[in-house]
């Protein structure tokens, strides 16, 4: 029965027909603390209570006037101001500033309500109970307005934003002590096949070591989420349909992982079908590596199936599931969460393509007359080193039959 | 005292003063998981105690052979070979491959010590208990050779590397179960200034909540260390001190940030100075923003006084500390580390600097005609929101005076 789905695909066509199968929905929300919510997604946009700062203040050390007093002000021809104090930090000026007035000020510190600039000591002169000013100012100047960082009522992170380091500073600053986030999906990961032991058991001849699970749940962790490993299976239908079962009800995501066999491929399509409607949407992707990639939808859940091919699964999470689940956790992408994975560099020598294949070439990149350059990194999609000495990977796209020596190439950084 | 201090550094200087008084050693190694390995940084260089593939496996679906008995193979003139059985998944062969002799094995499928090659099943066609071959093969082909992947005895990652996604799956591969990690280094964050109250606290006129506890906090979690919250401390000597000596106990590295007065500043300068040899290294940097910087080793440990602008806190944390920890981290910094956090675009705008000092202009990136420009984002260094719009930052070295329009610049990532 299998065979019927083998049909070939490009990338974006299986993306496709995900989308208009599975319903996608935002998750739930959860409080999170500040410090705790970095490079986690906001569930509800943060809207600013306060103006920040919350008092015009100054940004330099000197005197708080008003502007008006100082015009005309230079080193030929200075103006002498009555100076009526000092602001102490973090207090709320107490002196009501008059005509010619001047009070002394530090940066950060609060103008009195009647000053519209600072003037920088470095052009006063404390001359007795006045201060001698050399530079007139503008209105403003040396000051930070209030609100003018965060105004009140104003949108600070946006729904869908994943959490920075910079933005931790900010809601801190408004006061925020919780906010809404996301909850984490949680993704089970099977690995199938006759051949594969776990990790930590010794390796009889003819078997391998489970090197999918660990590698895929590290992925799943790097992208927010909450892997949960399911362990190995061997190629048959029930022991692989029951793990199937129990993983689609722990979790939002199932990855299938190997294994690499026809029989091995056939029973997890089988399963998988067998499993909840519509069941198996694609089977087969042209794309090198990772052409018999499964995707599924059962019980509402989305399950991928991967090649037993580390290096295989590897790419195909990068570029299938990742940012299906970088979704699926409620972000929106945009520019400033893809941008720091790309990158322009110059091609080393040809790659040669398919035409109706899209290859994604593992490179390696290096530096050589201040021009970055992409080096193709060659080996079978089951060798773990080329991902190892990977720095990013290369899409040649499905209607190339190649890429050109020296040609600019935009290069997806792992 | 602290007048004496105010030399203008360059950042380089400053960084170099640094290592000349600081005796940088390698942290302490503890045990880790492997998946919990991720991030963390090799504290011993992790030798494969095993090739990988343990065996030479068959990368298709097909036949077993010896190379050479499919010389001449065509579809003109195919080959028969007796089939002999066919290797299950996870299994050593048990069948000895005797001349024109073929066993049928799948993908991942372990190779009789006797074949050296597959043929693979498109090429094939079984004939009663023979199978007919119609392409010849070379030694070698359709396999992964045992330990092509890993040899035995290589060095898989090497001390000082971090620990990425792909390499969790080869240690699996491997199978390791733990391995050594170096400690996390501590960093102790302490605010200060009369005009600073707690992030959850009302803010009186006047006073602004702490920004900087929390957002150096955080960008010290994504450089892997354990940031140690130390509060906030009014601008007076004796309690600054008592601060600095407890976080210099429970730390290995010590941010003070803020307050933005003189008085602050001199007040920090003064305590950082009194609380161990030599004590203040640098005073003053020729950046922008982040003159202020102060550098010090108390007590053979690293202490940071960074402005109280929370902009150029960050800033100064980025370009200073932010590599200095990684390296007390025992980060060996290479070109993996580095290259993914910088991008070169075209400036959309002119730069004007200042001859003598280093600007740190923060820009957005913007896609336009196939092209990357940096357009750069003007505010005080109080201002959060530049940094909050900000893609990344735009080095202007010392010696130049600014930079031109249209011209390809080094954009590191935030």
């Amino acid at each position: 029965m299998s065979r019927e789905f083998f049909v070939t695909n490009t990338l974006q066509e299986a993306k496709a027909e995900l989308d208009k199968n599975y319903r996608m929905q935002l998750p739930e929300a959860e409080t999170s603390t500040i410090l705790e919510a970095l490079d986690r997604v906001v569930a509800e946009d943060v809207v600013s209570p306060i103006d920040l700062p919350t008092f015009t203040r100054s940004t330099m050390d000197g005197y708080a006037v008003r502007s008006g007093d100082t015009h005309g002000a230079s080193d030929q021809s200075p103006i002498y101001l009555n100076l009526v104090g000092e602001i102490g930090m973090g207090e709320e000026p107490k002196i009501g500033l008059k005509v010619t007035e001047a009070v002394k000020i530090s940066t950060g510190g609060m103008l009195p309500k009647e000053s519209d600039a600072v003037v920088m000591v470095e052009y006063t002169e404390k001359v007795g109970d006045q201060v001698e000013i050399v530079k007139a100012v503008a209105p403003g100047e040396n000051t930070m307005q209030k609100g003018e960082d965060v105004q009140k009522g104003s949108i600070v992170l946006g729904q869908g934003q994943v959490i920075q380091t910079q933005d931790i500073g900010i809601l801190a600053g408004i006061g925020l002590t919780g906010l809404k986030v996301f909850r984490r999906p949680k993704v089970a990961i099977i690995s199938t096949g006759d051949e594969i032991v776990n990790a930590d058991e010794d390796v009889p001849p003819g078997k391998i070591r489970d090197i999918n699970s660990l590698s895929l749940a590290a992925s799943v962790s790097k992208d927010g989420a909450i892997p949960i490993l399911k362990g190995i299976v061997k190629d048959d239908f029930k022991a692989l349909k029951a793990r199937l079962d129990e993983a689609l009800k722990e979790a939002d995501l199932v990855l299938v992982s190997g294994g690499s066999s026809v029989g091995t491929r056939d029973v997890t399509l089988d399963v998988i079908d067998a499993t909840g409607k519509p069941g198996v949407l694609v089977h087969g992707i042209s794309m090198k590596p990772g052409k018999p990639t499964i995707i599924a939808v059962c019980q509402n859940k989305p399950v991928f199936g991967l090649s037993g091919h580390p290096g295989a699964a590897l790419v195909v999470y990068r570029f299938l599931v990742s940012p299906f689940l970088r979704r699926l956790r409620g972000e929106m992408l945009n520019r400033n969460l893809d941008m720091p994975r790309t990158l322009k560099a110059k091609l080393d020598v040809n790659i040669v393509s398919t035409n109706g294949r899209a290859d994604f070439v593992r490179v390696e990149l290096l530096e050589k007359d201040g021009q970055t350059w992409a080096k193709p990194l060659y080996g079978s999609s089951g060798l773990l080193k080329t991902l190892l000495k990977a720095d990013g990977i290369v899409y040649v796209p499905l209607e190339k039959s190649g890429l050109k020596k020296g040609q600019e190439v935009l290069v997806e950084l792992l």
